[in-house]
Formats: C-alpha cells, structure tokens, sequence
C-alpha cells in the first residue's frame, strides 16, 4: 500500500480548506465582529500559540466556558489544532457544578466569553487552572496579536477530541468523549440532510458547547457557511438576525421555536426565502409545525444525544406523507426517524439486547453503534460498561420499531426532566434535596410545560416538626446546581412506595399538575 | 475505549439505508424498467448469492462489461457486499485489450449486459473465466430470481474495493487499486458539491466504469436519488430524460456537452428547472458556458483521475466572481480549483518535491495524497513506485499556482491525448503501428478538435522501399486497440529528434494540424 492514500479524519481539516477556498468570505458574524474565513484561520492558528504559551500540550484538557460567540467557534478549531482536547462547559451550570467538571476533566487551562469571565475567575481560584478571558478585561485579543501558530497535526483519528459533560442519566455529570473521526463523519452529515454550501447562514440559537453544536460549528465552516452568532436566546434579535443576515438554517428545540412563533417581530415583514429547521429534544407538536411552516419555515425533526454527537436519527420527509392530513402528517413528524447517513442502522431491543418485533407497539431501548457513537465516558469505566449491551451503546430512550424501520420514543427509561432543551437528571435534585437537614426524602418528576417543554416539581417529606417553605427549598436547590434545575412547585407530604420500597414515580407524575407551593415562578430562563 | 464506537467505512452501506429510509422511491429507471431502492437492495442481496453460486469468495475479481444500465450499477454495489473486488471494463476496448485487463486481473466471473455478450463471451472463451450474461440470452435474471443473499461485511475499510483498468500513461492499461473508505468519502464530497438529495435525478452521461461513474454509483445512491440510466450517448434522448425524469444533475465531457447543446431537441421547449452539470477532461471554453447557462445548465468544472476516485479538484464559484466580464470568467472557471471537501490540498511541486512558487506562472506537476488516492496499481510495484514522490501521488499534470491556492493546468506531463473523454497512451499507439513490419518508427501526437477535444495524429517513418496508406496503418491499429485510440490523419515522414535521439514531440505537435493523409474519418465515436 503506498504512503499517499491515507489522511487522519479530523474536523480541524475544514477550517484550513475555507481558509483557502472561501478566503475572504465572512465566516462569522458576532455583533459589530465580522471575519472572514482568512482571518478566522489566522486567528485559530494564533490561538494554538496561545494556548502552547499558556502550557497546553497536545492531549492536555482544555476548558471553555462562553455563550456562542466567536470565542467559543475559536475555541473549536484551536484546541484540536493544537492536538489538544476540548471541554466545553455550560453556560448554566453553578459555580459548584463547573468547579465538579474542570477538575474531573482535568484541564489545565479555561478560557471565558466576556459574560462569562467572573464565574471563570471565581472557577479557576478554586480550582487552581489557569484562566484566560476574553473582553475588555480579558488578556485574550492582546495574547493573541502576539502569539506565532503553534499547530500539531492529528495523530489518531479515532484519537480523543473533546469531553462533554452531560447530565444526561444520574447524578454527577459525566463526560462523554468524542473522537475526530466521528466529528468529522457526523459534519459531512450534517451538511448533506442540510444541503448546506456556501451560501449557508446559520443562525446559532443552539448552543454550541452542547454537542458541540452538533458538530456544526465544524460543518459549516466545511463549506464556508456563515456563522451567525447568538449570544442569548433573545425572539426579537432572531428575527433580526433572520432578516438581516438572510439565515437560512437553525437549530432549537421546540421551545425555542415557540418563542420565535410568539415573537412580536413574527408578524411583519415575511422572509425573503424558506428557512430551514432542525428541531430536537422533544417532537414538535401539529401546532407548532404549521405555525413555523406559515412563519416560512420547513422544520426537520432530529434525534440525538451527546454521546452520539448530536443528531443520529432523521425525521427524513418521505413522498407519500404528500397524502396525509395535517394530524397524521404531525404523527410521522413526531417519530425520531432513521439513522442518518453516516450513521449504523439505530435498532430497538430488549434486555437481552434481541430486537423487538417491528410493529410499532412492542416497546423496548434504543441501542446504536458506529462511528458517531463516542469513546465512552472519561474517567468512569463503570458507567461506559452500564451503557454498553454487547457492543451496543444504550440510549436510555424506550422506543417502539415500526414495520417500514423507523423509530418512536414512548418514554425514557432513564428518570431524565428535559426542560428548556437541557436535561435535568431527578436525582440529582433529589440528593441534593435530600442533604437539607429538615428533609427526609424527596422525589423529582417533570411536569408537561407549554413554554419549557416539562419542569421540574418536587415532593418532600419533611421531618416531624419541622418546616419549610418551598421558596426555601428553592433556594437551597440554587445555591447547588444550575437554575433550570430548580423546582417550580414543592409538594410537602409523604411519598407513595411499592411494597419493596421503591418510590412510585408514575404516581407522582400524575400528581405533577396539582396545584402546590410555587416555589420559583421566574427560573429556568 | 468501547466496541460501539467504530464500522468500517464502506459504501455499501448506503443502499442498506436507502432500501430503508427510501423503500418506495424510484432508484433506477432503465428504458422501461423502474426499480425501487427496495428492489434494487433486494436484487443486489440477490445477485451476491448468484457470485457465491459462481465461486465468487471474499477477495476475488468479478469483471463486468456494461453499458450505463441497472446490470453495471448493481455490480456496483453487489459485488463489494459480496466482499469481492469489482473490475469495470471500457466497453470502447478492443477483444485484446479486454482479454489482457480480465487476465490481468485474475477475474475469475465475467458479467455482460445485453449489448456486450457476444464480446464478453469472446474474452470468456479466450481467458477461461465463467461468464453470466444479462438480456434475453443470457441467465441473469433467471439466477437473480432464484438466488439466496450470500452478503459479507466490509473486513478492512482500506481493503481493495475495485480495480479500474486506465491507459492514462503509458502503455498498456494499468489497474488502479480503489478502496472502501476512498469511495465511501469520494461519495459524500460529490454529494455536498452537488447538493444532491433524494429529489436528485442523476442523468448517467458519464459510463460507470469510468472511476466508477466519480463515485456518484453510490453517492446518488446514499440520498435515495433517481438513477437515469444512459446507455449510449445520444443527444437527442439526453434531452428526453431531462424532460420527461425531471434530471437535476449529470456529468459530462465538454465534447458531449457540445453535442448536447447541438442537439435539435436543445430548442424547446425552455427546462422546468436549472440542471447542475459538472464537467472535467479539460477545460469548458467561454462559449460552451454561455450556451449552457442559455439552455439552463449551471456547469462547474471539476478535476480528477482515476487514481483519485474522479474528482479530487473543483471550481468552486467565488462571490467576486460576479464582477468579471464574460472572458475573465471563463478564465478562472478555467481553472482546475481546489481539492474538495474531503480531500487533502492539491500541491504544485518541482522534481524533488518542493512546492514551487504560488505565482500563477512557475510551473510544476499536481501532486496528491489522502483518502481519495488509489492503494495503487494492481501486481505493478514499479509503476506504483514511479508516481510515488515521497509519499505523494504524482498526477503528471502540470501546473500552476496561482497566489490565491488556485491551481491551473497548463499541459501535461505524461503523453497522454485526451479524445472524446478518453485516454489515450500515445506509447500505446506507437508500439502497435512500430510493431508493423513495414514501420521503421512513430510518433503519435494529439490535435485539438472541436468535437472531440483532441484526436490522435501519427507520424510515421516507412521502411525503404514500402508503400502504406493512412487506411492500412488505422486498420492495423483498429485491429489490437479500442476505436477511439486510431489515428485520425498520418504523416508518413522522418521524425525530427534532439542531438541525443528523442524524437521531439513538441515539433511533430506544430505540424499535428497540417494536411496529411486521412485515415479514419468516422472513427472515435
């Protein structure tokens, strides 16, 4: 075999061939900041000298924590550049909980947005890393004028490109490992079911430290898209951003979406063209599908998680759906799909892990494999090996398989709250609930939620004689975890159990809706 | 690192989903046969059973001589999910040539379709292979119908997937080592290039067995596309399935793009939409652009050999093109472009390697390396080592590089005349007419012409006292060679050579345009 018929596959490739092919195109867009492709790469290449002088050396952890910004895309090409590994944080994470993830990760360095610099600060004296902000305050532009390029080509594809911390199941967030080759695969995907070129602006109202992006802060750079940066999630500047700067594809949950419906700048001008969505987390409802399709929008339903690096299924539209009604036309729109075309075939089994029948009734687990499945989850072999049937990596979703292969979640199987688009494992509330010294024990389910998608809602047992109010519940929560994780309504009483024990959550989520102790009427945002 | 987190990277995974995702679609139409990806998957499962009854096992060759037809794209997948390497013969080649390729291969199964058996038989019978005929003499489809899937999974995504015979340099035809992971990428470049989906109709302009139709064999495949089945080149039927399929895409050689825009039929009525077309070979000329942007044709120029999988380079259009006059804009559409999306930058070099300057004018030969370059020549260590420039592939062309990493051929390097789309050896040419009794020496040269781009000349030296005509040195060389190799006008003169013996090719290429005695006036077509 000769030496000139292999290259690593690795995502830092697509910046590099922008940098030539779409130079003086605009690669970003942040506010009042434009670049082009030319000097976004020259930017990322000063970056990797940066980092080397910071002390980062290929394989070394490398922690980010900003909104979707400039910085965080840099970020995205700099650090593989450098052969070093990304962990991105997020954003709504308490002080505690990214304090927990750079130093389970252990990174060496953390780089922060401008919003973002004093929980950094306060991150990197407790944990000792060094810091780098970006602002006025920040060493980041002034570093970076001066730095020389300090690049290191990819050794092993297959080689560890990034941690993403996901609190996906229980407890403790754990850091799914991400490799380049998937990275890769999972980009060119994503630019094939987007049909996205060069004349791609992508609105960023997905965050990109989730998934990164679901790999698209590398697939749009791959054709020399434009990045259109959003650094909250703010309806009136999407639309402007919409108008202004002719988006063509974004991504958001059906919140989101919701939002973007509801918006007072909806009304008034149409857009120029079709815009192109790509919704996840949860199915969008008939409602919301015709409202975005009025608003000029075509939405896509995908499915994903961190650990397949986004979306590894498709709601890919098929010819005969021309013929339904606008009801079973939202029903097949609500089903997770078909593996994408980078993907192995998704598949629904049992407990021992046999197929269950293809008759869209028989439930069972989704299990994937292939090259956009990640490493397994760092530093924790027994968490990758509980996640791993007979080579098959568990998604934790419960699915039934219907007879033309495609896939419909009916439940999670993992106790998982997903509100606002991020997940809240329930018992990660509930420890820390539990540790108040008036608490007994409590129980956290989600809540179906017009705007957030579900909430969270709390019972708790108290011990006898003492009391609590649900805002002091709250509070206590906060001072713990991200907002998002708080309850919205506390429950005081005792808590159903089966007849081994075991709390009957079913019970409780019907119980969900009842009216309780608002605890917490303005969190979540 | 878990086991779920790897496959090997083959293109026949891509009709697995497809016959799934896109079961009721059309995937062939063929003259009067429709097939569904369905049916397609379930005729390709089929047909590795019928390999199987063949003896086909994992590793060996299996030949197949077709026209663009459903016969030669089900190869294209069938024989890769037997695990067998698949050897596309030029249905242009002559019984000796065929009879050389299969032999040299080690084929040991023959597959024809219905316009090839009586010439597969030949070689069958020449070679000893077992033949399988397809059309109405042949068992194809009576086996087809009775066979059992005999399927086996891609072993080693670097492993031989194809082996396509070229006459791109010198002599006889050459095998060049195609593998897994090469078609599998080459296939989702050309489909983000194309923006393909599974609305795409892709008209078969170019023959398959021609670095496997550019991949598209599969790449149209992976989106659920509709293949056009084309099986010869007739203009005025090309622009019936433009009509009547609704095509979105096809490729050709500038000299059929000629024809096409010749044709009668070009007239009327206007196309219901824009066709991509994606030309390579050489260079589109000015005017043949604007007749295709008239007819409704957005043509882009792209680069490749067959040692790359087809395309390597591409022209991809530039926003500041928009300001260039008509003649500036061919110019730079002139261009070869740049690498794609998934291959590695295309590199300009001098004899040791060195890249010569980005100045638009220091010329130099394209080199290239990566995931879209051949394994190399199949049992031809020396000629493998012989474009093998320190672990980068030489492509003989030679070029330049302009200082925006532009790259424009400006001849090529290897005596190679490009007629009609194909390549012919001048070596090749010459040896046969040396080998004539009557023949001191040639030299065999190409001249520009309209329609077929170039057209092979001959310079002939007679032995004292013979008589030729240019009719019996055509004939002699129709009788070993493909049609399109004879030569269009002879020369019979002596060759002017330098002071130390080699003819100079340069000089016989001046007088190349000079009256001399037609010989084959009809030939190439």
């Amino acid at each position: 075999m000769a030496d000139f018929t292999f290259a690593e596959l690795t995502p830092t490739a697509f910046l590099r061939r922008s940098a030539t092919v779409h130079a003086e195109r605009d690669a970003v867009v942040d506010g009042d900041l434009r670049l082009t492709y030319r000097e976004l790469y020259d930017r990322c290449r000063r970056l990797t000298g940066v980092l080397a002088g910071l002390g980062v050396e290929p394989g070394d952890r490398v922690a980010v924590l900003a909104t979707n910004s400039h910085v965080l895309l840099e970020m995205h090409h700099a650090v593989p550049m450098r052969g070093a590994v990304l962990v991105p944080l997020n954003i709504r994470l308490s002080l505690e909980e990214l304090t927990y993830v750079v130093e389970h990760s252990g990174s060496t360095v953390l780089v922060s947005g401008e919003e973002h610099a004093e929980a950094a600060a306060e991150v990197a004296r407790r944990t000792g890393v060094r810091h780098l902000g970006a602002g006025p305050d920040g060493d980041y532009e002034r570093l970076l004028a001066a730095a020389e390029p300090a690049e290191v080509a990819c050794a092993d594809e297959r080689g560890l490109l990034g941690i993403n911390y996901t609190s996906g199941t229980t407890g403790r967030p754990k850091g799914v490992m991400t490799h380049h080759r998937g990275a890769y695969l999972q980009s060119l995907s994503l630019l094939v079911h987007g049909r996205m070129d060069a004349s791609t602006a992508y609105l960023w109202t997905v965050p990109m430290f989730h998934c990164n992006g679901w790999c698209l802060t590398w697939g749009v750079t791959a054709v020399g898209g434009l990045h259109v940066c959003l650094r909250k999630i703010d309806p009136e500047r999407i639309w402007t951003l919409l108008r202004d700067e002719g988006v063509t594809h974004f991504s958001a949950a059906p919140t989101v979406l919701t939002m973007i419906a509801d918006a007072e700048a909806a009304a008034s001008p149409p857009l120029e063209r079709r815009v192109a969505v790509q919704t996840g987390g949860s199915p969008p409802s008939p409602t919301l599908l015709a409202r975005m399709d009025r608003l000029g929008m075509d939405v896509t339903h995908l499915y994903g998680l961190t650990e397949t690096f986004g979306p590894i299924g498709i709601n890919e539209e098929q010819p005969h759906w021309a013929d339904l009604d606008a009801e079973a036309l939202a029903a097949v729109k609500a089903r997770q799909g078909v593996a994408n075309v980078i993907a192995e075939p998704l598949r629904v089994v049992d407990l021992d892990g046999v197929d269950v029948p293809a008759d869209g009734a028989t439930p069972g687990e989704i299990v994937a494999r292939g090259n956009d499945v990640m490493l397994g989850y760092y530093r924790d072999e027994e968490a990758t090996a509980a996640v791993d049937l007979g080579g098959w990596f568990r998604t934790g979703d419960l699915a039934v398989m219907h007879p033309d292969g495609w896939i419909e979640i009916t439940d999670r199987a993992k106790d998982v709250i997903i509100t606002g688009g991020e997940n809240v494992a329930s018992v990660e509330v509930e420890r820390v609930i539990d540790a108040h010294p008036d608490v007994v024990e409590s129980a956290v389910v989600g809540r179906p939620d017009e705007r957030w998608g579900e909430v969270p809602v709390a019972f708790v047992t108290l011990r006898e004689g003492r009391e609590l109010t649900a805002e002091q519940v709250a509070d206590h929560v906060r001072a713990h975890l991200a907002g998002f994780k708080v309850p919205r309504v506390v429950h005081f009483r005792t808590l159903p159990k089966t007849s081994t024990g075991k709390i009957q959550k079913q019970v409780l989520r019907r119980h969900a809706g009842d009216a309780g102790d608002r605890a917490d009427p303005g969190a979540g945002g």
